[in-house]
């Protein structure tokens, strides 16, 4: 609830439009809908531009039901739910025919409208093959959110002709996502490639001292290449959210 | 060196409008000065967008004073040396009249043209005063990088109402840099209040647990409102990086 | 045996109404149980005004079994088996029909009195929906204690207005339980806005750079807000017994 | 402002006799006072009891000499200046007076009316000598905030007679600080001997596998007694605050 | 193969008792088998006084196998294989009836040769129930090497009484070993309370902020008593081995 | 693409014998294969004197089938898949009967060409018999890329004549690899004791402070024997790799 | 206190030839000595054969002066000033012409009475030259504390002929003090070479991954050598204190 | 001592050209001269093909005068100190005028006899000019080894042009010295260029989460290009040794 939006409600008041209890439970009660176990914000399309977002871990299905269950009630637009194994995706399906499972990225979708798509487009990048999960979940999450997204799989710097060949699709996105294990050099390379914003995404792909994703995120924090933004290892969603926002700016 | 310019390149080369071992050269010889301790990439301009900046830290006085005389020669445009002490201001200044030193900003600019200014503004926040330094750092940054700068410190989450006061000027910004040391915490709530990206900063803020930074890096990194990207420890020049490419978009 | 009870000893030695050996069987044999494997401390209760616990990992169902066997015989009050998976309960109910499961907070009571309760509150606030677990363990050892509980579940900074939205809660209970996860901002915000004393619980919830919980434990060791009392990681019970012994002063 | 002085305000509105301006200003700016590096908040002390504090590292002393000036005009209760160098408390007394300088604790506090004291008091406890500065940190603190303070010092577990020959004073405080250092073990002893509510204070008193603290706040959040809240390492200031909110419950 | 021993080979060699070859053979390949998955190291039981010991973990039983066959065929003394899980067991039960299992332990004996038994105790003691593995592994190693054993469990600090009515069997040992977890303080304790040798077992038991056994081990490795040796988490058998060495000094 | 290769496209391009098209794509696609999901490249063979190598984690069977066919028709060497479990050989085995499985090494080899041998050889060395997987992965890895190899296996420092008798295998080799876990101090001695070149693996092997090889890893980087080249923990491919390469010299 | 202590107090109670009070004070009173900032132990010699103890740092020098006048006053043994600066050393010998400095071992000894010298001898190895300091803190400890102390400086396994070359002294001692940084091998190899127990001291020497000692710590804790007891860090007093319990036995 | 001359001195007992007190003492001290706080190992020349080395921290000006005054009586070879501040020149320079500072290494050499150099040649490349001290450490530590040495400086992959322009000059290297900070992902690209072994060097060049070193050396050590030996943090001497030792294979 922004400045403008409580002065209009305060006129309101002043003018016997709105009564004091009435403003009182919307200054106490903002438009979130409470099921004990999760306050469900309906409120955080209009914020911050996502549709809802369920983050599954850690929810029984029942409680992810449940959440589903108001969301399909009070609001039309799309539903996404993410690291979600099968069974998530069973339930919602359960509810709604409109649920679809994109497997590899690990997100269940309920598709109740089409997707928007911007016109300039998402670039989403890997170092290997086994970054391609992490990737995946940062491309359906971007698409979600109405973004054109484009793929550049496997070009890590141990080859770098596979990434110096690609330079033109680099440079004509207008945000690019770098995914990486390892010591997650990518992201470095292509930053001084390219004048555009660059989301960098450590995963926890490698072994001993790659430390679960450590050395890449230590890696991306400390690039001598400048202007880019880290987000959490294996955080394909923050990035597409991060990167979703640049590009519809 | 695009695919674009490689092309032209060829097409001389085959109308014989340069030698091949002009190409050569051109191709093996990139723009950027050999000066033996260091590779000066006037390059990095064109490439990038930014001005040719100097990292202090680790460079004798008078390895600096050697890439400011090459650059000025070469280029035209504005310098900036950043985490620059005042031996590094003195050494510049006494090369060229044009430096200026922004002190809390431990940054030195040769100022050779005007800086431009963005419509939009990036606004750079602190949880604390303390925060400042790297607040500035970024903020001189991106002046001379040629954004408008909008500034708002000492609003920690400690006295939220500090925060709350102030949501107009961050809900109409262009980009956020979020600048807070300790648990870092104002990240996530300023990531919760608004749909701009945020390019965090942690500081080194803080003693004991505070680890140098560490608590508040993770905090940010971890934080629970996604599309924050999150630059290293106290790297107030990296987030003016950041935010400068989104802010021209 | 404090000073008192110590001088009351000493006179009866005096009196000749205490033996010297047995004076010496009583200081050497403070009120303790002995089973090999465990020494059960019946004064526990006398000492400290908690129930008889029992921490389940790491000891045989056998052992369980002959820890509660004996508690039985000993003395007539509650006890809690804390940690406990359902084979744990199952053992418990095969020797006494008074055992509940409380399956979210993974606590077993032998309920073999009504539980006390207290006029004023302590308030149990999470995060996050997946943050209830270790919530639902301080609520339930708190109840078992005798406290009046409340709780207030996924209130998280992300969604600001969720909190805000329910400071009366806040403001009117005795002592605040915060249980977060990720970055633990949750502690900070709600330690801004009250001046009631918080035990805060970071959990292990979050993935990659949460660290099984580190970065909301150090995030809520250098919080911005004063005041703040921390616990170990997923540890509702010790902030259970924290903000009981506060409730009850 | 909590929802009674909301409610009262909307009323003030709706019977005209506040006008909207006025209660958008007031619901804008809440009582905080503007000096560009400082947000100084006046209302705090309403909100948490607290006297007004500065706490000193990473603030010019021209930054500590404006805020104070402001407190000075727009208070008049007692300033606490916490981790105060010397020069801190120069620059404070020569603006007023009334400043006093605890030079153990490394505290300032400009003492405009007499310490309230409570008729409970708080215990101070250490291990060795060597915590004794952060110990005088916290006992100063409470002091100002208006508690009854008494110590104990040197009574750490290497020698646990000096320790039981205290029971008495321990078992009569409302709440009790451990200060320690090394592997921080005196909390979890006296948290074992007493069923009042401990606060922890890590030291970083120690050398090699201390780690700066480290190994006591560990030590401290493991601790096998139950009921313990930990604050950040050398936080003298932080569990005062704490042992104050309980102690005048 | 000591000084003593060289002289007289070297004698031999010049009396012609002892060929060249020979000689040289025994010098390159002093007593040990060469199963070229292991070298079986007969000369470890003169050189160090132990029984032949095989860590299990990371042998195949195939290895096992091998290696007991060659011990029962070369040596007579008994024979321990640590860390050892029943298929282990099994599999030399298959080659030996002498095979008894410690379940609790996880150690098995070929016992070929009745224990000897010293006059002094090793006493081990544990500060919980989910200690004693750990300390049957060093009770179990300390009598197969020869040692009389006494144990002592369940005496932590949180109840220090249980402690203190125990100092006689504590000061009557030649040498204790303390197993901890959590915050380990019990080693600091015991350690003010007597004079003998301390070895110290920090235990992986805890959760969260324990680590898997670091906070225990640094809590003993900085402990405020001083004359506490350390080893690694959970090795109950290397502080058997300590302990036993200054047993039978 | 090297510069002599440049050069000479140069020319063809200046003499008509290239079309500027045909230049460019060459530029643009350097020898690699686009499956999507994997950039597989030829080329690394010519460049780096490998077999084509796949690390199998992380990658779905399908794709590591898709990329062995690819690999099949696109070139005539042995192939090496290295961390396979026994799935990824039977998916192979299933594409082409020249797969071997090396178990314990945990490789697969499709061997269509007899593997060449050098005359001098790499020695392998282990600490103890738990290390040898990762030793033979070592030496298989050096076995396919055409070294001959020698073992040594099981001669860890605590039985320090175990080495001391092997000397002379060690010095007649070109280069060592020396595979340790726990402390890893076998490479420490070795290195004392020889002038040839030395690749240091730290293993996984051991348990609590080994925290998953840290300790050997952090033993081999301080070693106080100069000349040592560290790997990844349990990293016996890129060991093979660096001793492979200085074998070849 | 122990229990005979104890049984004789309680029978001179009963018999009235000790009052009630009297024992009361003795119990309670154990003995030391209240300086408000120091409990002085004179108890400790008794409780665990040491000379009296100060650890200097954090301890102001008017502290270490009264603590010093007090044990003069209440005892006659010779006193002990561990990790003492020069200035610590000047503060002592202006209260009493006994005190002496060993300066490398940055000890002060109050010298009243002659050190005793036990027949056995304690040996203290050391890795490098730069160990020295921390192995005369523990040589001097040792010697004040009554023993017997031979030293063996600068036996590196780099160079294992000079430890080996040194055998008949390692083997000839009661117990052998290693003191080593960097990785911290030669308490593994001394560990091989003797039955003798052996408490290892790694030292903060070495850079980068020695991170301060902590790559030898570590190292002697995951020894593949039994029956190894690691003190903290540069703890030279620490391993005296060690060594002395056993050497004394 | 191998195995050739043990043969040959063992003839030599038995013919009776060598006495067995000879044979003895040569066995038992092997050469090194014992200045009691240094062993001077004049033997490592031969062993390991280095000259004789001081690493010059931890140790006193005396103790460096005393260890090169016996090198220079006993060997006739250059000597190097590693790691010396200027007051350590000034004092070997004091005693031999043949004493050479090269400041930016840190090295001292006495240069008895002009440095070898071999046909080939070790490169040493860095990311940055801030490198350059830790790359000169290790140039002139080979060149004092009698290697040929080229450099090439602040080719760091932000600027990823400057390194493909010199791909010649690291093609035709023997083995590569890359040193990097930060991130260090040079190495990798370097790696992924280039059949030559590559020995990488981490600097402590960078600051926040760079951890001094510690980000640089994860990277290097999970480089996704194989076949990199990575050695402590800032080693330059240990980087060349290892170069060396492969340059003269």
């Amino acid at each position: 609830m922004n400045v403008d939006q409580l002065t209009k409600l305060l006129e309101d008041v002043k003018n016997h439009e709105c009564e004091v209890n009435t403003a009182l439970e919307l200054l106490k009660t903002l438009p979130y809908e409470d099921l004990s176990y999760a306050k469900v914000d309906h409120h955080r399309e209009l914020r911050n531009g996502y549709p809802e977002v369920i983050y599954s871990p850690g929810k029984s299905l029942n409680q992810i039901k449940g959440i589903v269950e108001n969301m399909l009630t009070r609001s039309t637009g799309n539903i996404l739910a993410s690291r979600a194994e099968r069974d998530v995706f069973d339930t919602i399906k359960s509810i709604t025919p409109d649920a679809i499972y994109y497997e590899e990225a690990r997100s269940v979708v309920v598709k109740r409208e089409e997707y928007k798509t911007t016109e300039d487009y998402i670039l989403v990048v890997t170092a290997g093959t086994s970054d391609i999960p992490v990737a995946e979940e940062a491309a359906v999450t971007a698409m979600v959110m109405g973004n054109q997204v484009k793929r550049l799989y496997d070009v890590g710097v141990a080859g770098i002709h596979r990434l110096l060949g690609n330079v033109p699709i680099i440079n004509h996105a207008k945000v690019i996502i770098v995914v990486a294990g390892m010591e997650g050099a990518l992201a470095s390379v292509v930053g001084g490639l390219t004048d555009k914003p660059i989301v960098a995404v450590p995963t926890s792909i490698g072994y001993g001292a790659s430390f679960g994703g450590i050395s890449a995120l230590l890696g991306m924090l400390t690039s001598c290449a400048s202007g880019i933004g880290v987000v959490n290892i294996d955080n394909g969603f923050g990035a597409a959210c991060m990167a979703s926002k640049i590009n519809k700016l």
